[in-house]
């Protein structure tokens, strides 16, 4: 294999660019970019700090990961009063869950502020949960804890967590709108893209087709949450088809 | 066994001294007491919340746990830039291990506060980290984020985090105090008790004799700082002493 010296970065080159790219994902103002620059450094460039410490976003994920565990046992706590610590724990799990966090760096499209000597295709999926939880440690070190708060709920609890669907005692609407289209053999298309408004924090939206008709559109803070609130739509829309076709 | 319905608690029974205890150990004022309460509530007394929902300490614990272990993750990321993600973890589990926060809940003489229908004396080790714990995620709910950080700072970092002591690198006074009266066959005793000074924090005071001599006093907010600042009195006065025993 044949690694040069070449740093892959596809992120734009000027740091006005990085500034605002970031921005746009967190919903408010870095104070300190350095910090927000390491959370994507990884180790395969090897940088060093002025003390010959090794750079990159490990550190990052450490502290980021153990912010994001508090601030989602705080909102099972409160959201979950019948719950018991094992409950608890195994919800935290459930959120937290490296599946769960690359589809959110994946989301954000972090990947391209990565900077690092290996080719970008190269890297596993975990990559994108990792960089996620390096820019929680980099916002807890940068604005601390309630500014990691925010962004947490914006980012992670308001369109992720859904007691309910965590679980498994109601299926997601997209699940019904998907099945019902199997079933009437008709095809289905989310085509999710990037909301440029003018919105502190960058939004998604989806078009949902069914057939040949456009039978949705929502508009989120994730991909996930937009074809949801999409789905729940054209459920409604759909409602006495589908539910004719339980009978 | 017979467990009457007796609730064992030998903490005072007027709410203001139960305020007052609270108060001296976590250093500021409660706003919420009744969420202390909780966190000294054993699930053997059964208490049930207006909803029905099981009232005891295991929750708090399971929040308290998470801020505990974040404090001390960005503590560490602070104080070791030379320490990789691996290092970081490695420390954290030293400072939070089961062994560390037993002993500082009986420091605190938590156990007092502890309300249950089994006896104290039944109770293992581990009821005194536990609810150690459960305050940590009490003040996280009554004051947030910035009081966890000073009490954990006050309680945990300042009297037990030593970096170079969790790394072995050195060995603690007391131990080297300990190590000269075995060889020099002196006695030696640590009389430690509560200070009660005016001090906002419940701090401790140990006498340290030697022989039938008190070598030196100090005081501190842990037992173990207090002792380990007598033992560095007492070794700086027998130094002389204890070098010439390493010759």
């Amino acid at each position: 294999m044949k690694f040069t010296s070449k740093i892959f970065n596809s992120h734009p080159d000027t740091d006005g660019d990085f500034f605002l790219g970031i921005k746009k994902i967190l919903g408010f103002k870095p104070r300190d970019i350095e910090i927000y620059k390491r959370a994507f450094l990884h180790r395969s460039v090897n940088k060093k700090d002025p003390d010959g410490n090794p750079m990159n976003y490990e550190r990052l994920e450490f502290l980021g990961d153990s912010m994001l565990g508090t601030i989602i046992s705080k909102h099972l706590y409160n959201e979950v009063p019948e719950g018991d610590e094992g409950y608890l724990t195994k919800m935290r799990s459930k959120v937290v869950s490296r599946k769960h966090l690359n589809e959110l760096g994946k989301d954000l499209e972090l990947l391209q502020f990565v900077e690092s000597r290996i080719p970008k295709s190269h890297f596993g999926e975990n990559i994108h949960g990792n960089v996620f939880e390096a820019l929680v440690g980099a916002i807890y070190l940068d604005r601390g804890y309630p500014y990691c708060e925010k962004f947490i709920n914006e980012r992670v609890i308001e369109p992720y967590v859904d007691i309910d669907q965590l679980e498994g005692k109601v299926i997601s609407y997209k699940s019904l709108v998907i099945e019902w289209c199997q079933k009437q053999k008709k095809s289905f298309h989310y085509n999710v893209y990037e909301d440029t408004g003018n919105d502190e924090l960058k939004h998604f939206a989806v078009k949902l087709t069914i057939g040949d008709r456009i039978l949705a559109k929502a508009r989120a803070t994730s991909k996930k949450k937009a074809e949801e609130k999409a789905s729940k739509r054209a459920y409604f829309a759909l409602q006495n088809k589908i539910e004719n076709q339980q009978d």
